[in-house]
Order: C-alpha cells, then structure tokens, then sequence
C-alpha cells in the first residue's frame, strides 16, 4: 500500500465463476490493485490466489441479506483511491451486463479519479454455454435477448412479451424467484412446448441445470431452489443439452 | 507433435480483439495444444506469444475471399485430432454467439472425440464497453437484443421489428455492409432521434467509432467504411458514449 500513489479505479468483469475465466488483463490489473472491492458470486478461488497484502473488502449485494447500497459502494470506492491508490472494483460476470459499471464509472469520474473497464465473460452467454446450450445456432435462433424479467416497481417488462413473440433465445437474469410466472408469461406469447432452463451455480461445482417444457414448468417447480440466483433460458436452443430429450422420454414413459 | 495421443478438441473463444482480453483458461488451453486451427480476426500478438513448435493453421472466413467451408472445417478439426492430439479452435468472441460452434461440437463428438468449450468474452457487448456505451444501464434500458439483421436468404429478420419496437439496446453483428437499410427499417419502428453507434477495428489499435441519430444515418454513413466488419449499436445507452453529445452539438451549430 502506498499513500502516495494517485488514486485511479478500475472496474474488472471476474467472469461466471470459475476463476479461471477471468480475462489475462482482468488477472493482471487485481495483481496491480492496492485495494479491491468485491461482489457476492466472485469465486473465493480467484481472490485467495491474489497477493494476501492486498486488502480485499466484500461490498456484495445478496437479496434479503443487510449490505450497503449502491450509493455507498460508490463512495466508498472514491474513498478508498483516495486513501490506497488504485482500486479495483470486482464485479461477477461483465460489468456492463446489470452490473451497473455506468453508475460507479461517472460517480468515480466526477472526482476527477480515471477509471478504466476490464470486460468480462458474462454469464448471460457462459453459463448457458457449460450446459451445452448455445444461444444462437444456425437454423434454429439467429437472436438473444438478455433481460431481467420485471421492472424497477416488480412489474413485467413489456419487453417480455415481445421477446417472447419473437424467435430469440430468451436469457432472463434475477428471475429465479418468480420463475413460475415468467413460465406463464412468456407461454401466452410462445409455443408451450418451447424448452426452458433454469441453471443454478453455473460454471462452478455444485451447478444444476433443469430443464423441461413450459407447459410442465408447474410440475418441474419443485426441483429449483427458487432462494438461489440462477439464470432461465428460454428458446428450441435449450433442446441442444445433451439430457434434455432422454428427460422428455422418461418423463412422457413414466408420468 | 505426439503421433499417440488421444484426439481430443477445444473450441475456445478468444474474446473481442486485444490478446489480453483471453481467459486464462483460453489461454492455458492453447499452451497445452498440439495444433490450433484459427479464424480471420483473432489477434496476431496473441498467435505470436504462444510456443513457436505448435502448428498454427488460418481457416478464417472473410466476405469475398476464397476460404474453407463450414464442412471443410470440420473435417479438418477431425483430421487433425487423429493426427496430433489436442486440436485447439480458437474463436473470435464467444463461440456460442453466432460462431456455430455447436455445428463443429456435433460433428466432431459424432466421431467420439471429446469436445470441451472454453467461453470468450463476446465482442457484442465488450466492444460497445470498450467505447463507453453500457448494454444495459438502470433507469434507461434493463435489456439488450443481440442479432444478425438478415436471415440466410438476406431478407430482414422479423425479430428487427419486434427488437425495434421494444426497448432494448439492439447490437447487430455483421450488418455493416447494409447499415443504412437497417437504419431505416428501425427507424420505421423506433424514433428517428434513437441515437446509433458503429465501431470497427473494437478493442484493437485502430478502432473507430461512428455516433449519431437514426435519423442522420444517410449523412453519416459515408464515415463508415462498409466493406469491413463492425458492430452497430441502437438505443438510447449510445448517448453514454463520451462524445456523443459533443458531436450533437456540433452538429446542431454547423448544419
């Protein structure tokens, strides 16, 4: 730590989990930080790797759990370049992807303070990918369309209903809880025999992945940790996971 | 070069453009090939740190160059890993974003060789980050659609329609070449005063950034160089870029 050092921020994607899929760069700057600021979901891998001198300070935000706000990690973040010099702020999967890197970046650049971007694998695109689901395949999806499924006031997003309208490849972020309704939603507007997924703990060893029609989603309910964070897919690409149609068969023999 | 090793295949993606902007699993997995087949624009630095013994073989797809196939490329994966061993496909961005990387994934597992995929960071959203344009950003756009704007025949998508008349920031890949087209049949269903960016060349040393309204598209776009590949950005999320509303201005006062 040096007092002296100007202060300067920058605001790195850690990737979905892994923490092997952090970018080169991304790697490179959290081994040149004075101090970092990190989220929930940031493997505890990635960060125990790093130089133990560097003080690493949780800022996470977790539903239900007493955190800070978002106004306080800004300021904290302009704190602490002042105090330590360079900061890095750790963010899971891309910053720019809800990660609201905008936010911090013109709170810190209002300071006076640089700050630089490190993109990040999100996991909007990576987590699906580990399950064998691509979310564009030639022939089948030319579009995806990554969202979270309500608004600011917990009312579905318009946006919903034309995504489900169209062909794309829906990838619906911090829906998990409501996932029954965003089920019903988009099956109003899409064929029910469309495939879903829902993955859980993606990328990392305990991941699940369920998958299932959105006519059955009722009955396959049951089998999501709906306390969890998780990531719903919904398109024919879903059908591209290697268990799904052995599932359908042993469903439609069994039930 | 080992005669007796398992085949085995890794497709990897190899992020947006600058070498660094690897994973560092992309890049551990690269060290350990026998053989790496690669596409047009991936990084020449990133080839040229890599351990000169291993072959490197161009497959690259280029509009208007004589090229592989798909199915040429597929063999030659096939081929290779009977061969050599470790065959690496490395990809630029992801290789579930409109890479086709399940194509290669079935044909090669369709000769029991094992198939692992290593995520990149997509250029669909690291490119607009790059650039200072946010995907998503609170209180201003909670999604983003990322497409092709044509199907195989070339006629329009009807999901540009639908993204068009929807919220989201819409990222469309490989529509430069018919950019004031697409222009205009967004600007049918969204306002004309919906600012747009082009960015070519992203994340490299001679990028290049074109900003504007849908409605100037017809006056700007002789700023683009439309035999290139780039990457067009629509929603309001493009006034975030530093000099958008410098640019604005300008014009306002000199035309």
């Amino acid at each position: 730590m040096s007092i002296s050092k100007d202060p300067k921020v920058s605001l790195v994607g850690a990737g979905p989990g892994s923490s092997d899929l952090i970018t080169i760069r991304g790697y490179r700057t959290l081994e040149d930080a004075d101090v970092i600021l990190y989220d929930a979901l940031i493997s505890t891998d990635l960060l125990q790797e790093l130089n133990p001198e560097i003080p690493k300070i949780y800022v996470g935000k977790r539903c239900g759990e007493h955190s800070l706000t978002q106004e306080e990690i800004n300021k904290l973040i302009v704190e602490k370049a002042f105090i330590h010099g360079h900061v890095v702020r750790l963010k899971g999967g891309d910053p720019f992807v809800f990660g609201r890197a905008s936010e911090e970046l013109e709170y810190v650049e209002s300071f006076g303070i640089p700050v630089t971007v490190v993109p990040g694998v999100t996991s909007a695109i990576a987590v699906p990918a580990s399950q064998g689901i691509p979310v564009t395949r030639r022939g089948i999806s030319s579009s995806f369309w990554v969202m979270t499924a309500t608004k600011r006031d917990g009312s579905f997003s318009e946006d919903l209903e034309l995504a489900a309208k169209s062909s794309a490849t829906m990838i619906i972020l911090m829906g998990v809880r409501r996932f029954l309704e965003i089920a019903d939603k988009i099956a109003e507007n899409r064929n029910g025999l469309t495939p879903f997924a829902v993955i859980q703990n993606g990328t990392v060893e305990n991941e699940t992945c369920v998958t299932g029609l959105l006519k059955d989603a009722g009955s396959l309910v049951d089998q999501i940790d709906i306390t969890q964070p998780g990531i719903i897919v919904v398109g024919e690409v879903v059908a591209e996971h290697p268990s799904f149609f052995e599932e359908e068969i042993q469903r439609a023999l069994y039930y």
